[in-house]
């Protein structure tokens, strides 16, 4: 059943349209500025009009979705925070204190908060969506993630919030998440994907040292060569790597990536787990890739990689790594600066403005 | 009497506070997040408390200053655009309908229009402010770009706006700029200030070839030979390389930069041709770099080489190449987030989040 919505959701998501994005370069270049000199925000606003198919693209309703699950792998000792601040922080981002909360109210958002998979029940707690799937995944340096009903359970999840989304009039969202030890899980999906060495996409995480770094890429690359002992010769499946060393909050992130590029729901992701999704959301469709903005560059070492892989670029590199969507949210101002310059700037024609001598 | 002014401001000016800087580190670590993983944000919240010496700190007005000129280099066919265009844009900036116009808007700031040099009369033009020193500068291919009494009424000019805007509230303020020729004297500036030839610092404008772009270099390199026959052995002295072959703009921009400076008001630079006149107020008083933010990296580059010289990291890295004040509005949203940030966020103890295992 939850497969079949899957592959339904799959099997309905459209590519960019290229006539609405020539259009819209046409229209760029009518605007009072030398041609290209607005440089990526030109080509945010291209794609935001391919993907929505608008003449004078509207951002007319935007949220921050932030999914929060527990990892088994924080048994291996891979993060400095307890995993009790996993709920922890959900309670901080339902009170409004956490950085997500601050940056949503700036970039006038709202923001969601999902429980996907968080180890402690909230009794009732006002604000949150309730979609816990299981208390946290199982370690991976054992046994696999999740189960083939569990991860469907999550991916599932992600997908109904897109349609809500779509029914809400929401038209760009943002998507994070909030997870002691997913640095981890998402280290893991990029060296699987990759197929580059754990060390090379391994980071601080919140802040380990370079002796409990090492110390991580090798409980990875253990686990690899268990869940894919011939990684290096043969690309594993991208939904086996999300089950196998995957998360719930990261497969939330995968259908609600896939939801939205189904209902024609433009996404910014933000750091390196969220992209880990994101990457698996691409594998499975890769029209997917058109809804898609990056919206910041990371620290952690394995995110360039992926964004490279998936030909995305970051519209923010201010060096963060806190993930819950941050970033994402910061480049909502971004986003919307280009659609505004691509609406409200005058034309040379308009404006009186002599044109380049050619 | 101009000259005295200036002496004045640039002896008034004091480096950040360090006591506010150590300050606001502390409070930045107490809030629910690890240590460093806002990155830049954390940066630039620390620099601004550090400036402005606030525990709270807020922006109580924020402003888009534009200096508009005209340029005598433009005899040489340096611009793909006619000098027309530069009072041409003065009219879409008054009329709302050019890139820094929307982008103000959309960062809630307002705008401010002056013309400094521009080759045309604006008869009682609304909302622009006339402070005229002369219409545009002299060909500096020929003979320098101004007199000492020129370029000492610009810098004045600039001085007089800062302290207006320090009686107006204003604590946050950006910097932009107008002037079709502009990028060949910034170019000339950054190559006469760092010691590299000019086909190192100097791009393609509003979009020059690379035929046109290397003629640019060669005009600007034959000029510095006259201007500054020792400048491989001697470093020319700073506001000798603004005179000569900077713009009246641009030494509005430099006085207004030590004016800012003077009056504790932080200040967001724009691209290459507004770096170049912070480059001069830095050179003349080295605390001002403390009031300063790069707004952004412009795709011209000799920015990236200015910047680097002044330890500036540019917060945004668009691709953008078009002026007016635009990548430092855009910028305006990343420093608001870093402020609303350091203020609003909880702390581990507000909150009840556990800290990291060390």
């Amino acid at each position: 059943m939850q497969d079949e919505i899957i592959r339904s959701t799959i099997l309905s998501i459209r590519p960019g349209n290229d006539e609405y994005r020539e259009q819209g370069r046409r229209r760029l270049d009518s605007l009072t500025k030398p041609i290209g000199s607005l440089g990526r925000l030109e080509e945010v606003a291209a794609q935001y009009v391919a993907w929505r198919e608008e003449k004078t693209p509207a951002i007319a309703g935007k949220a921050v979705y932030v999914f929060a699950a527990d990892h088994g792998i924080t048994e291996e000792g891979v993060s400095l925070y307890p995993p009790d601040v996993t709920p922890q922080m959900v309670y901080n981002f339902l009170n409004g204190g956490a950085a997500i909360n601050v940056l949503a109210r700036q970039a006038h958002s709202e923001v969601v908060i999902v429980d996907v998979g968080v180890d402690a029940e909230f009794a009732d707690a006002e604000g949150l969506l309730e979609r816990k799937i299981r208390r946290g995944t199982r370690n991976f340096a054992r046994e696999a993630a999740m189960t083939q009903e569990e991860m469907n359970a999550a991916m599932a999840v992600g997908i109904a919030l897109a349609e809500e989304a779509k029914q809400q009039g929401r038209t760009l969202i943002a998507l994070g998440e909030m997870g002691i030890g997913n640095t981890t899980s998402a280290s893991a999906m990029a060296a699987a994907l990759t197929g580059v060495p754990a060390s090379q996409v391994t980071g601080r995480g919140t802040g380990l040292d370079a002796e409990r770094c090492a110390r991580k890429a090798k409980v990875i690359d253990t686990a690899l060569q268990m869940h894919f002992p011939q990684r290096m010769t043969t690309a594993p499946e991208a939904m086996e790597v999300l089950r196998r060393v995957g998360g719930l909050e990261i497969a939330a992130i995968t259908g609600m990536v896939l939801g939205a590029a189904a209902q024609r729901i433009a996404v910014v992701i933000d750091g390196f787990i969220c992209t880990a999704g994101a990457a698996i959301a691409c594998a499975l469709a890769p029209h997917a890739r058109d809804a898609i903005f990056a919206g910041h560059l990371s620290e952690e070492p394995g995110h360039r990689i992926l964004l490279e892989r998936m030909e995305l670029k970051p519209l923010l590199q201010l060096d963060m790594r806190l993930g819950e969507g941050t970033g994402a949210a910061l480049a909502f101002h971004i986003i919307e600066a280009s659609l505004r310059l691509y609406n409200e700037m005058a034309t040379f024609e308009s404006a009186g403005v002599s044109q380049a001598d050619k």
